[in-house]
């Protein structure tokens, strides 16, 4: 039995792309599609999730995923509750299924949690009533599902929907990158013909080629050979003091996408990042700014993306009748 | 003059249940009782108060009471405004009726206000024009009015209407207690058969028999004998260090709900709490997840009784025809 | 070519004042005036910009400032997101353009903005694409032109259309105000009679008279006479410290605004501050809550003024088609 999934495997939770059917991923992308056409129009709004009431739950801040989130249920017309709570405060399991609980309580009708531990969403799934839908917006080191979706979406939209055809590379910290992750397993289901991983030593799991099924790579200059898809992963300045890293100059000598890298590539290779970019520290201004640079276009997609998963878990969990 | 009530009798603040008459908390609990089936919809949202502008000020920090009152508001179809305000930085009366002075101005329609000094709420309720509703989310030890009615609520929707029948036990600690010092007065007016309260001597107010009527137990063994109902209080952790109470283990072993306690009840006893709850300290944890417990019900209630007693206030105070 | 203005001279931006033709503001005040309707009706909401998303990115807290762009966006049918941007963590121009291009990729529609780096609006108005409207609401020391035309048409209320007939004077620190500096750009440009500052030396630019061509005095009992309307400035208490300034009470001996001031200007004078107010300090309680304060009035006409430059700017920028 698939938690994410109802009997009939429509989307239920959205928890984690492991464990998902490739449909269901192109169903998301399909979805998204529509919703997309809606942020063009001059009325950015569809009646979908009128009445409903999502709660954005924040046990990790981050103003900017939460603000796709407030702006993708707005614009289904979803009543928004923002609600950060500091996990010093709140710690104990007991005391989240006693919060949850309670905002269940007043008739929410989903949850988009982000939590610094793993698992946390999915925990919360397992004790939601039925009408109760959740999101993943991010779990510890685990799974960023809804970013790895709006990354598939913007790769299909430049690159088709043939994915087989495609070599794509992920850069940087993957230990610790739940972003990393949910890539490595949309682009695996979506039947990838080759994933590449980029990374110093220190920074790339010891089982990542089995577990993940992924090429190894410890040199940009390697890696990065005709490719068709970039993926620079955002360096989080912490790791540095923990001797895992250089300093941040000595970083981008090593690893950081310049012109001469991105020339490795193939001629019409896409450059992505989840953002917010360290423009001279894993990605130099010039390629950020460029042509192939697809970064902004992401973060459109994943107002679109989000729509799209938060109307069908909630068609299918709920009393909405189409998406 | 009640200043809670219009010249035709109807609400037009909502401050206190004491002063109030019985008939008009009986028509809060069957207006509530009518927005409890909007909250069950699928589309839990009424136009009644589309295009008022309600203004939760908050000068005592609450995300869960705000939270309330937001999602009520929201579901009413009402705009709503939240302020934070620190009562340090706006310490003065003064000061309070210039903030109040410039929300007004700004053609705001409802004020929920939670303060941490008592008759906050009522000080502002006189200096307001009469187009402006004041509802009191909780003012120092006073009151907590729209908790008492929810309360009252759950009790009639398991108990029936008639109060006279039902012998009713509020336990912990009374003289601290904005909320039981409205469940008082809201069972008193009732005409509730027995209200009984069970508390240490250091956490009684003297005159707690004569003022509010109502039969004194210092231990649950006694206090709790046939009761139909038993109300919780909430045990505020600063007090330990006050002396006014041993530790956090020895509170639960006194006066902690476990099941042995919940025995001596009437056998269809509901357990209550106004949340959060201190599980192992003021309640067993079997018995706030039991089947006597109706704790989450009371949540649910809660976002009912605040659209009812919203919409009523604002009918009164204004231009809106019917509720 | 003037960045505020589209190629049919329409309102696109609103940065500042200064450089815009009369005809413009007249047209806001125009359009605040028909807005001012729908804040008194009893649903205060129209649907022109349903739909669109503005964003309050406010790098420099203002609850009270924030409160009234929010309100005037939501009465205009609006969403709305609220971004406090902390400029410690926020600081270079680089960072800046990466978070605002950010949040035009999730088709944010209109950005008011609050800096405290002078130049801040304009600097963003410049980077943003076509359809983006940037509003200032406040940046350093140099405009808040919002504020300065709720003032406008707070004195066209009361005083009627033709300013040459009128004498303005502006009382306080005009050195460090970004209101007085618009204030006096838009009554020059309205053509006002005589526009007077009054000043204590060290609170006075230098080259204010020529470069604003306004007349100076250094003691309010010669600048109040006979003068139609006065704007008392707000202290900025931290100002204090800088030796710039004497204590409190000493100032409100030299410059506050009291009754027997008050009584040097035309009798139907009217008394004007844009608040917070420092009672005691600036100006009088008798004379703040008096008969010829609008002080209140200034709050309220601030909704129906940010509505209508809201929208003006989205209809001229965007897919709006009418006012």
């Amino acid at each position: 039995m698939n938690l994410q999934l109802d009997d009939q495997g429509r989307l239920r939770h959205f928890l984690d792309i492991a464990g998902l059917p490739r449909d269901v991923l192109i169903n998301i992308m399909d979805t998204a599609e529509k919703f997309s056409g809606v942020t063009e129009q001059a009325v950015k709004k569809v009646p979908l999730l009128r009445g409903k009431t999502i709660v954005n739950v924040f046990f990790e801040n981050s103003t900017r995923t939460r603000t796709t989130f407030e702006l993708a249920a707005k614009r289904l017309s979803a009543d928004v509750l923002n609600l950060n709570i500091s996990t010093s405060s709140a710690s104990k399991g007991e005391t989240l299924l006693d919060t949850l609980a309670n905002l269940q309580a007043m008739h929410s009708d989903m949850f988009v949690v982000r939590h610094e531990d793993s698992g946390t969403a999915e925990f919360i799934a397992r004790h939601v009533p039925p009408h109760v839908a959740v999101i993943n917006a991010g779990d510890g080191r685990h799974a960023h599902p809804t970013q790895a979706m709006l990354d598939m979406f913007t790769i299909r939209r430049h690159k088709g929907s043939d994915f087989g055809r495609l070599r794509v590379a992920i850069v940087g910290d993957i230990m610790h990158s739940r972003v990393a992750r949910s890539q490595i397993h949309a682009l695996n289901t979506l039947l990838t013909g080759e994933v590449r991983v980029i990374a110093p030593r220190t920074l790339l799991p010891g089982n990542v080629r089995e577990a993940l099924g992924v090429h190894v790579f410890h040199r940009p200059e390697e890696g990065l050979r005709d490719v068709d898809v970039i993926i620079m992963l955002r360096l989080q300045k912490e790791r540095m003091s923990g001797a895992l890293l250089p300093s941040e100059h000595e970083y981008f000598q090593y690893w950081g996408l310049t012109q001469e890298r991105l020339a490795l590539a193939a001629p019409d290779a896409i450059v992505m990042h989840p953002g917010p970019i360290n423009r001279g520290v894993e990605i130099d201004s010039v390629v950020a700014d460029g042509d192939q640079s697809v970064i902004l276009e992401q973060v459109t997609h994943g107002i679109a993306v989000r729509m799209a998963v938060m109307a069908m878990s909630m068609r299918s969990s709920g009393t909405e009748g189409a998406a």
